[in-house]
């Protein structure tokens, strides 16, 4: 697999885990996953081993939630030695998340498979909170 | 300029940014930066722009703190019609930062000029907080 088809297909990938999470796609959406894909929370410390329960704790979120994806940063596979060593690709993205009137931002990391599937999801869920005194002389607010 | 090029230049970049942080080398980590960078937080909608205050907001950010690089994602930049309007390349960094006792992690992502210099940064700064109950069937704790 060449370093460009794998960018291509893990970028693809996520764009297809994305659409499929906000039209509640579960079938297409497990088809983005590897069987084995583990899921990683570090604010909480939760991690979720394997598709069919992280499907099921998508599948279960309570609320009327939708993500836009913001961006999407992709970075090539390296090909290796051989086909079997080859690295495959990372991407991240950021998503704008609203839950009724709340508003969030949700960044994920995503590493590949070989097939291009999902293998790893880590994301993270960074709330709003108060500029810090003592920085008003450098900042604007928007 | 080629797309690996502009790539290998902004991570490269950005890793000379993070090592120029950490070892508080300000005039290093000042020319990482494009004179008319834009720095984000939209956890708490803030600013800051240009070179001068940028640094200057580092220089000052109080408290014995620490940056180590988890993960670096870099993008490649698109070669357009012509030189000047090739896409520069997109970088996230994730960092974990210590603060006395206090552990962070930060995310960062990175958009270059076409020297190869810093142009954008948003910031997230995710902080811990508990599961909420109801998934307790699906997940481990780490």
């Amino acid at each position: 697999m060449t370093s460009t088809t794998s960018t291509t297909d893990l970028r693809r990938t996520v764009e297809r885990f994305w659409a499929a999470t906000e039209s509640r796609d579960w079938t297409a959406f497990a088809e983005t996953l590897a069987e084995d894909v583990v899921y990683e929370l570090p604010q909480t410390r939760e991690r979720i081993r394997g598709r069919e329960r992280y499907v099921e704790f998508n599948r279960e979120y309570p609320g009327d939630w939708h993500a836009r994806v913001e961006r999407i940063v992709a970075e090539p596979g390296r090909a290796g030695d051989s086909e079997q060593s080859g690295r495959p690709g990372q991407v991240v993205s950021w998503t704008h998340v609203t839950m009724g009137q709340e508003e969030m931002h949700a960044i994920s990391f995503f590493t590949g498979d070989a097939d291009g599937r999902i293998a790893a999801v880590t994301d993270f869920w960074p709330e709003p909170y108060e500029p810090p005194a003592g920085r008003v002389h450098l900042v604007e607010r928007y």
